[in-house]
């Protein structure tokens, strides 16, 4: 079977798990899921946002009643948590171009006008703007770790349902600079308490999803 | 090779193209990409976007001026457009609804409850939050749509940087109630005139990107 066939295969066999066993997910495979996540592209280059991964047990449990009660918080066996940069700035951009430096081999100096495109639209956006901006770029890397956890049959579950400020405090990103936008539970299901195991997967039927111009 | 190191090595593989060469995707490669798009999932399974795949040249060019004359526009095979549900409402909930009884066969009576947790999130955000709830939403599928585009080997352009009012108006896309959000242009590289052809891949260190917890 082709790589494009596994791949979709992959796609149609994940779903939003909402019941997880506990079972730790393989090193190798956890890590494909990371550097997936960390492959993933953003605007300009410009990663303006962090991952944590947290998988302590205390933290796990007192994140779960910030976030409606999920069982996948403390069944999963890590929650990724996807975190903007509060206040992107100047340094940010200075610490991508040194790693643009330190990795491509170019000079600093070749990079002012680059430097200059970036600048000029944070400098166009407020703060919530900027954040908005960032969200969006962590979302398509939340697409790329769904889309990894496929790959490596480990269960997700993208989570939008927590108290944002709740879960900073727990974790203490404010102090990092940092607020948390969005959430992946990955582990294994729980087939038989999952009322969505084996349920088909529902989508918009591409004639009305497409439209083709 | 795994399925695992396979797709990591196609992510690595994949670049933000600059130029592209004219050169259609094949059918099967396309629909790939158009497919894995339809799978990505989305808040509550609602796709509250859809996408245009927009192949015809006039337009493209007519699109081109609307988007920094960007050159992938019109060098590109097809740009998929990402347009969002301009005012999310309760018929967008019912047409999902109906599409949930039609493909997994339940009752329309036994959804009543899971509409009222749609609907609270709806009524709970104003027309700027609704879009940007979408606006989330179709940036996971952006996310897939480039995975799969890396695994069928397709070159593929993430663009922000484009009018959407412009954009809306050459695709009439406000009296479909749609907003255009972010484009992916996709086909193949021209390697001789893309200067990133060939560049490293920079991204955050792992040890700076993820924070264990």
């Amino acid at each position: 079977m082709s790589l494009e066939q596994q791949f979709l295969d992959q796609l149609r066999w994940r779903y939003a798990t909402k019941r997880m066993n506990g079972t730790k997910i393989p090193a190798d495979k956890l890590q494909t899921i990371l550097e997936a996540t960390r492959l993933a592209p953003a605007s300009y280059g410009l990663q303006s946002f962090r991952v944590l991964v947290v998988e302590n047990d205390e933290l796990r449990k007192a994140m779960q009643p910030a976030s409606w009660n999920q069982p996948q918080i403390v069944e999963s066996s890590q929650v990724l948590v996807f975190a903007v940069r509060d206040n992107l700035s100047e340094a940010d951009v200075e610490e991508y171009l040194a790693d643009i430096v330190a990795q491509r081999g170019v000079t600093r100096e070749s990079l002012e006008g680059f430097k200059g495109y970036i600048m000029g639209s944070l400098n166009a956006a407020d703060a919530d703007g900027k954040r908005a901006w960032a969200t969006k770029q962590a979302y398509i890397a939340l697409g790329f770790a769904m889309a990894a956890a496929a790959v490596a049959e480990v269960d997700a579950t993208p989570m939008e349902g927590f108290a944002p400020d709740q879960i900073d405090e727990i974790l203490g990103l404010r102090a990092q600079g940092l607020r948390s936008v969005v959430m992946l539970a990955i582990g294994y299901r729980n087939a038989e308490a999952d009322y969505l195991t084996g349920a088909k997967k529902v989508r918009m039927p591409a004639e009305r999803f497409f439209i083709n111009r």
